[in-house]
């Protein structure tokens, strides 16, 4: 159905929708998972509690979703496709483009906030990081995987190479970095970490 | 001095310092860093606060040091020297077993439950996080930049590479595995990272 032809009660649960989720990232970002309540998230988004129960069983839920949503606002706003990886045929390029778009979304204040908070959760939450992982950061990884099969098939990386760990290479030095302030990150060093990943660092 | 000449007062002192880390780590395992406070610390430990004010001015520099006590502890256990990273001429071998120790370091628990509590602080409290990597994290990172250098003499690494980015590729994967629960952490796993870093993906 087309978003202009939409009935009233649609158009009326897609606002909520929004606001829910903007109101679970900003609770989030302010307080902290802990203290991030259903309650308090239908009271800021100016919905009864029912009406979030009603779409999510848990505030993990609604939140998960709520960061699925922003990241494909945040993709479109740096002018990126989301859950794409370009296959130009030039591997390196490619990779270096969406890891440059990831930089400027990881330093997009309306991402960094809520996603250091939910990301902090996880590391002392085990249940809640795993499911962190299987709804948000392994369906992103996958599409690295994806790339890098096509390149094995294009013998541009060797045939032996695990595309699940050889994706580590470059897209965790990124996340170590933002994650625990160990550097400063630039599209300058990711382009850096996909040459050293490609072509390794010692003398050929 | 040996230690059995010790006078009372620094027995007593050496036993009150290793009884305050013991209670610092446990502490901040158990409810988190935010809620740990020195009072706490002091009474879990049996001693005054005014003994722990005595050696340190805040938490987060009781809880530095505790780490750094504990890191040369579990180091030993693993049977590895702390804070040496060997130079044996055989560049993927010595970063192989300094990896294979770092797994088993963080897979014991006794370092994994209070390293969690205060990584996760880290990653949503900008100024405890430098800390962390000021004081902990960047020398055990400076230990790799110093044998990539020597490696770099002995030709075993391109001179164009720069140590303190490329040892990310090895040290950055496991470090976001462990921290956010996206996959297991192995012996295999970390060799495979050796390889891919120095020999690279795409094919020789």
């Amino acid at each position: 159905m087309a978003k202009n032809l939409a009935p009233d009660s649609t158009r009326r649960s897609e606002k909520s929708r929004r606001a829910i989720y903007d109101a679970a990232l900003a609770l989030v970002g302010e307080v902290g998972y802990p203290k991030t309540t259903i309650e308090g998230i239908a009271a800021r988004a100016g919905v009864g509690k029912q009406t979030i129960y009603r779409w999510w069983s848990s505030k993990a839920e609604v939140l998960m979703e709520a960061f699925l949503d922003l990241g494909e606002q945040v993709n479109r706003d740096v002018g990126q496709e989301p859950y794409v990886i370009p296959d130009t045929g030039d591997l390196a390029a490619d990779l270096k483009a969406v890891l440059r778009a990831t930089v400027d979304e990881l330093k997009d204040p309306r991402f960094e906030v809520p996603s250091r908070a939910l990301a902090a959760e996880g590391v002392v939450n085990e249940q809640l990081g795993r499911q962190f992982v299987a709804k948000l950061l392994e369906p992103s990884l996958q599409l690295y995987v994806e790339r890098l099969r096509s390149a094995q098939a294009a013998g541009d990386v060797r045939p032996d190479v695990d595309p699940r760990i050889a994706l580590e290479l470059f897209v965790s030095p990124l996340a170590q970095r933002w994650l625990q302030y160990s550097g400063p990150i630039s599209h300058e060093y990711t382009d850096t970490l996909v040459d050293y990943a490609l072509h390794g660092i010692a003398p050929r």
